[in-house]
């Protein structure tokens, strides 16, 4: 039987499961530079020290998928938490899950992220890999450097999970 | 008398002795995702840790400035270097300076920065605060938290800078 997920749009409350949503809206911040620019402050837990790891930059750049888009595994970092911050403006779609007892994941979420919202996946979340929808998206990554296992996978057996639409 | 600021296309090379330009164009990369996405690895030296600092992530929400434009001042931080990577693919204008024997900003250059382009200011690099050029600007800022005092500013007095255009 095929499960499909429901997708939600993308708030802090619903992703605090799951991470941080980095966007200056409801964002505490403050005037810097003579008062011509306002800082949003502080806004994603950054875990990236594990086994003497480093936090790097770089850039992902994402096919768009197009749904309905059969979810068939999923992947989690236990190393290190993971920023997604759209350079273009684009919405995409997030899937992610939190673990069930055996430390798998278990009925898979979706969130709609609005173009100018990144996320940043806690250490150990379980999630899709990036899902850009409209068109070849850019992404600027904040995630961690260094030796050390940090890719766990897991492929769904026995289940089928389906995104139908992301609204 | 009033000197004018030059103002360059801004290219890895040229930049190299302030910093890092963050972009996917000519950079190292490789596939992950099963192909779906190509990632663009590690592309700025992060330099936050002195005086116990972090790595923090926030959001520059920048009031636009139009040109010719006076350049009075600069600023840097001793403690940390600072990414700038532009949200919303607009250009923006960096104007930096090297030190010169007594420390303080030597002569300012300019660079145009395009909408794909960020930046990372190397600690202690001399640089005047954002400089969005079209309309509100945000950025993506990725830089140090922690105590310490991590601002020095240098006012311009007998000389006058300008930039009269970006281009």
């Amino acid at each position: 039987m095929t499960r499909i997920i429901s997708v939600k749009p993308l708030t802090r409350e619903a992703f605090a499961p799951f991470g941080d949503v980095v966007e200056a809206k409801d964002a505490d911040s403050f005037p810097i530079n003579n008062g011509t620019t306002e800082r949003f402050h502080d806004l994603a837990k950054i875990d990236t020290s594990m086994e003497d790891g480093q936090t790097i930059v770089s850039i992902a750049r994402s096919q768009p998928f197009s749904l309905p888009l059969p979810i068939k595994m999923m992947e989690r970092h236990p190393l290190g938490s993971q920023i997604f911050m759209p350079m273009s403006g684009k919405p995409f779609l997030v899937i992610v899950a939190q673990a069930n007892s055996d430390g798998l994941p278990g009925e898979p979420v979706g969130f709609l992220a609005g173009g100018q919202q990144g996320i940043n996946y806690a250490r150990n979340t379980w999630h899709h890999p990036m899902i850009a929808l409209e068109a070849v998206s850019d992404f600027l990554v904040i995630d961690r450097g260094g030796e050390g296992n940090n890719l766990e996978e897991y492929f769904f057996e026995g289940k089928e999970y389906i995104v139908n639409d992301a609204a």
